[in-house]
């Protein structure tokens, strides 16, 4: 089958799924929660519609170039190898004003505490949270905590909100991405996501797996300094690689080729997502941004990145068409469609 | 027994009941999240001191004249007389922003869903809160939802964060209060408290009950522009009116003697706090002004609250002693403390 062909058969396929999920389910399943196409679904049906929001970036443009960002956080387990709930609400939130070339001004932390939880692990998460926000010089300035009776929430559930101000001239934005671009991934894909899974405990797999939640404001401030034009930045946080390139696709209307051969990807979590029957692609990282931009600056970009993350890698291009796909061409030759995650099989992993 | 005398003894009274709350628990009860004494020791023994902020507002201010306010809400029931927990996450954080005299910019929503909730809830609760900021003409520009296992969340916690502007030259500040100045509620005391505890279903209270829960923008907005002079504007939610007038007595420095005879409560609300052993005053409003401002104005105050609700009233009055104390001149002449509220006898009501 050659590519025409293929991407002429993805496109059919993409037609077909189209409409397979609609907000026709009376009941809230874990899937609207997972980041993929439920959530979207869910988002795009419910609250864009009732709040008259446009394009849903991962962070508001508002007056004067100020940019408004929230997350809630109910990861389980709360402490994992490499991080906490705390470092990671406060990594989430700065990525996500990193993504919109936004400068961290103040964030929010908001607390949602079980009766009983131990006040030892409050004391940590806060502490992680603290460092988390000194070693990027910005300042939780505002905070709320609720209690709820034991049973009604599962230990502690966070919120981070975050205002930023833009201080440059890129139109950086989801839907920028221009056909011949060039897509990079800033380190390893999936780490965070399966390091989770795993720290769960039910599978009883021995690996050597660290979560990569880390902020990536010096990376993104970098790339916006350094590229003379820069069109996306995105953290590809739940759902993964493939869900936040499907949402680069559809907003821009382009298609995207990502190269099998140059995904970065850890033995272990390769490992992991095999015996697990996930592909990595799907898997949530909470330190890596996916960056969009002229295929003439992609070294640059690819230098700049390095200097962060030597596995950082150029992993594929835009294209014109099939508009609104995501698919990979294989280390066989072949090509295979990626689409948004579509069920949940990573529950709660932020 | 003379006023003097008895001020003296709430002196004594004081100095007595500091440090009976520590943080020396080992876990998280329901009072860390009541609004009272404990959660104030949680917030200053813990949060403030990680995350190095000073005097603890209901909203940061940022450079730029930027303010940030965050809230998280568990209430129970979602749904109650007078609104729910959509319209409540609207008006609660508005009204954060109001009392630091900012015009709202933009409010973020942080949503966290049980497996299974009814999508039918969520549409009337999401409809609720974009109705609540069409009427004040501000806008939730963005969001993030989080699905947790069944049992792992009571159906639904909300966060909204809001960031708001400031454009006048007041020093608005709970440490602002000085003695000599009038205190004014802009309405009756308590109904969001007990309605919602009504409404739980627990007590088979037949009372017309109604939650207070509205934003006061427009009034903060008013008093603002039509005082010269304005020392402090706080809603009393959480710990109710006594709570809060503490916060600032504490703040200021100086003591604030209320008069029982001119606080305005309804008398379902009063029957129910009577019936229920509860202090009207440490019930919790949810639309509802606490404004400080020289005596001089006190009337200018009133006039221009009582446009708004005409059981608007000058409850009090600032003194120099014994700082940090609260007091009730009751009906019969006596003088009665009025502490923060100290245990959680209405977990939940927010």
């Amino acid at each position: 089958m050659s590519e025409a062909e293929a991407l002429e058969k993805i496109e059919k396929a993409r037609r077909a799924r189209r409409g397979r999920f609609s907000l026709n389910e009376e009941r809230i399943t874990l899937n609207h929660g997972a980041g993929g196409k439920a959530s979207s679904v869910l988002v795009e049906g419910l609250f864009a519609e009732a709040f008259g929001m446009g394009v849903l970036e991962d962070a508001a443009r508002l007056p004067q170039d100020l940019v408004l960002t929230t997350d809630s956080y109910v990861v389980d387990p709360i402490f994992f190898p490499g991080g906490d709930i705390g470092s990671l609400a406060v990594h989430g939130t700065l990525n996500d004003l990193a993504t919109s070339g936004a400068e961290p001004l103040a964030l929010s932390l908001g607390v949602i505490l079980e009766e009983g939880f131990p006040l030892a692990d409050l004391r940590r998460i806060v502490q992680s949270a603290a460092d988390a926000c000194r070693s990027e010089e910005v300042r939780i300035v505002t905070g709320d905590t609720k209690v709820v009776p034991r049973g009604k929430c599962d230990r502690i559930y966070l919120n981070t909100t975050g205002v930023g101000l833009i201080r440059h001239a890129h139109q950086l934005s989801l839907g920028a991405a221009r056909p011949g671009d060039s897509v990079l991934i800033s380190g390893p894909i999936g780490d965070h996501g399966i390091t989770v899974l795993v720290a769960r405990g039910d599978l009883h797999l021995d690996l050597e797996l660290v979560s990569d939640s880390a902020p990536v404001t010096r990376l993104a401030r970098a790339l916006v300094e350094g590229l003379e034009e820069l069109h996306c930045l995105k953290d590809p946080t739940r759902g993964g690689v493939a869900t936040s390139l499907n949402e680069i696709a559809a907003a821009s209307g382009v298609a995207v080729a990502l190269e099998e051969d140059a995904l970065p990807i850890r033995p272990p979590v390769a490992g992991a997502c095999e015996l697990l029957g996930i592909d990595p692609l799907h898997v949530a990282c909470e330190g890596r941004l996916l960056a969009i931009m002229p295929s003439y600056l992609a070294e640059k970009a690819l230098d700049i990145a390095r200097t962060f993350e030597p596995r950082a890698a150029l992993i594929g291009t835009i294209l014109e068409k099939p508009e609104g796909t995501v698919f990979l061409r294989t280390r066989l030759g072949a090509t295979r469609v990626l689409d948004m995650l579509a069920g949940a099989p990573l529950p709660r992993i932020c």
